[in-house]
């Protein structure tokens, strides 16, 4: 791509879409195809207009069209740029060079790699069918009733969803018994509401998930962690403490891929788990936060589908991993009386959801689009996962070492002794490229672990391989 | 409309869109129109094909769509209905007429009248440009790159709506001043968080907002009462409660026009409550919910445009009371400690919102949509508003009065002495007409006001009628 002052560009010209719109589409797939890179200037409209033999007019509304989208920047008296913030499309992309040094241009607000924790990628999201749901949601009876909803959420989602997990996952509870929240974050903050009071105690794996933490927090609960082995959570400790700790109320799991090592809880520690639940009387807070992407066999059944009222489980599940992070729904199912008061709380901080969402997600499950994305999504993020193994396992195996995970979106990166995760991860960021070391996901006092949590879900190969690249590029000491 | 056998029925044709669109199109018109009812039985899809000579599998087509969006419901081996869940439409319906005793038909399920407490009509809100913004936002970067967003909102939303508050509030603060939450409900929620210890007490208007006591208990905070008199908040009262009340730390009003008396607040009152908050530091929440509909003069400047540092002020508004109720955004302007305070809660709650709502509500306001939509809705409202007031002074003047409203979405209306709100609206419940009494709005011993709150905006002008001559029948002793 030359200084702007042309650009070869291909209209593929439909005779039902506007000439402007075919236009715009031709840029998005330059820049998507990397020929057009965040920072580069465009051509001045009256140049490109004279050089495709279209209307200034024309050049002018796409230009518009593509600047409200964000793809373009308009700078007065400098002129129009691709945006500075776009997501590394993965091809010829700035990646591979490093910052220019000047700091003026607008090329330095060039897209930083981020290894996310666990995302899918939205670029492969059923976005058409969503738009379309959206509309309809809009102009449906249940929109345009001017009424306050059910703090649980929408019937019609409900039954969906409750019908959808009893098909997928072997939870026979009913729309009754569950309610729909923003994301997961909101269903662990009410159900730590439900069940705590302020002083009350929480144990959580260690490592483990923060924002559940936080969430714990925010409702009053302390947190107590739990070693987290090879195995999962150690119930021996949770035994110990169950015993130590008279306030404590629940303990907080990721059974099907532990947050963050990617462990499943296997057959003998689940029945123990259910087990020591009964007997102090805990409440289980089960996160199956991303139970559809099982590449190994089959998914493994949640504990709340074999509790019974002894042992009480807060089921709590997400969309927005299945579709993307800009899109939040969660939910939790739980027992009528713990439902009650997880109800009246989401009244309190935010009364209901958006009801053309629920609305329009409820139809995406109908209508068969969900089930199809997920087993979309599946062959692509294992395709992923495997690519990113082998990657680890041609550059990085002499510094570290990893299980392949049989599920879930990230691959949890042991380092050898004596390497410093935070240390790596400085480096890396210097490089351009983000990382999540072991501290993150530390509670309290517990050592933090040499490792490395890699989502590989919201990567393409080609951006998976530039960050083993950089990755490789940043081992301390190196 | 006969017994299911036939359907008169005009297909306007447009050969651009498939025909059973077209028919979908057609039978909604029905049932807008009120030819159509709630329960009410469609023919059968041989018999209809056959009357209006269109190919079966595109009158099943038309049927499936139309169950889908929830306009009508398939019920096995009884055939295809009109909803029984639809809004009221207005002309000609169902609701004229008592219930069916037997309780057992479809048409049991038909819409009964809800009063609302103040609710916007969905049913004229901007819901073309929105899906075209929500398609938009879909595909545009910013929803595209996979990683999580700012717990304050997606910068964009924050500089649009922080600059149309600057220009039609006089609001100053920007960008970095402002949380967006997903309904005001959220947003009282975090403030209160964000000021609150446990035990700590917030002063509230008494009749006033009962969600908002809601929201300040969930945060951990009491509440105590305020009185409310013709004028707005009782500053006297709120002075005796501030020197007895050591741990006060905020007072909640809604000055703009007073929940649920619709009052505004005087420019006298203004100062003195800036002083009392100043010389007792106390922070101002000030809810000014639904700012844009004035119907008298000009909007009245919120107290956040004239607060300084020795006076802190949370301002809470809201975007659903200008869209519609399914749509939850909200927002807060505060000092940037409190500010601080307010996100890393948010975070913990909620971790963020919707990228894809906060980037099209953007647009919105950018391309001019929001705009337009408030200048139409005051239009409309104003009507409905003057309707109302007129019909209440005709049908009902012998045993209530009322202040007509300069602003806002509800006249509150007074009852005459001795009569009783709660039993009136018990009366207006038999006959299928919901209202809210006084006793709704009022805090702990303080006594209920024999009034009713009676939000005029979500009903067009024969729903009101409808409304009104419901009550009317309803006196209690009538």
């Amino acid at each position: 791509m030359g200084k702007g002052a042309t650009l070869a560009i291909e209209i593929k010209q439909d005779a039902r879409e506007p000439v402007f719109l075919a236009l715009s589409r031709a840029i998005i797939a330059e820049i998507e195809r990397g020929r057009l890179k965040p920072g580069d200037p465009l051509p001045g409209t009256r140049a490109l207009s004279k050089n495709l033999t279209l209307n200034r007019n024309t050049v002018d509304a796409a230009y518009h069209e593509l600047t409200m989208q964000g793809w373009l920047v308009a700078e007065p008296s400098r002129g129009t740029f691709v945006a500075g913030d776009l997501p590394d499309f993965g091809r010829e992309s700035a990646l591979t060079e490093p910052a220019d040094a000047d700091g003026q241009n607008v090329r330095t607000h060039r897209q930083k790699l981020n290894i996310s924790d666990g995302l899918p990628d939205a670029r492969i999201a059923p976005t058409v069918p969503l738009g379309r749901a959206f509309r309809k949601a809009l102009t449906s009876p249940p929109f345009l009733k001017s009424a306050y909803g059910d703090p649980r959420g929408c019937l019609i989602l409900r039954k969906a969803l409750s019908q959808y997990l009893k098909d997928e996952r072997g939870l026979t509870l009913g729309a009754d018994d569950m309610l729909i929240a923003r994301g997961s974050q909101m269903a662990l903050y009410l159900a730590a509401s439900a069940i705590a009071e302020p002083g009350s105690a929480i144990a959580v794996e260690t490592p483990g998930y923060p924002l559940a933490w936080a969430a714990f927090r925010a409702a009053g609960a302390r947190v107590v962690g739990v070693p987290v082995d090879g195995g999962g959570i150690s119930l021996k400790s949770l035994e110990r403490i169950a015993e130590r700790e008279d306030r404590l109320r629940a303990v907080y799991v990721t059974p099907h891929h532990q947050y963050p090592t990617a462990v499943t809880l296997g057959a003998g520690r689940r029945l123990r788990l259910l087990d020591l639940a009964r007997r102090h009387r805990l409440t289980i807070i089960e996160d199956d936060y991303d139970h559809e992407y099982r590449f190994a066999g089959h998914p493994v059944l949640p504990l709340a589908a074999r509790a019974d009222r002894s042992a009480p489980v807060i089921y709590v599940g997400s969309l927005s991993k299945i579709l993307a992070p800009g899109i939040r729904v969660g939910y939790a199912m739980a027992p009528p009386e713990v439902l009650r008061r997880m109800s009246d709380r989401r009244e309190a901080v935010d009364r209901q959801g958006d009801v053309f969402l629920e609305l329009a997600l409820s139809e995406l499950i109908a209508d068969g689009t969900l089930r199809r994305h997920v087993r979309k999504a599946r062959r692509v993020y294992l395709a992923r996962r495997n690519h990113l193994a082998a990657l680890l396992a041609k550059h990085l195996s002499h510094v570290s070492e990893f299980v392949l995970p049989a599920g879930g979106l990230a691959i949890w990166l042991r380092l050898n002794p004596g390497l410093s995760a935070e240390a790596w991860a400085v480096n890396a960021a210097d490089l351009g490229l983000s990382l999540l070391p072991g501290v993150h996901f530390s509670l309290g006092p517990a050592r933090a672990p040499e490792a490395f949590r890699l989502g590989f879900a919201s990567l393409d190969e080609s951006e998976l391989a530039k960050a083993v690249r950089l990755i490789a590029k940043s081992v301390p000491g190196a």
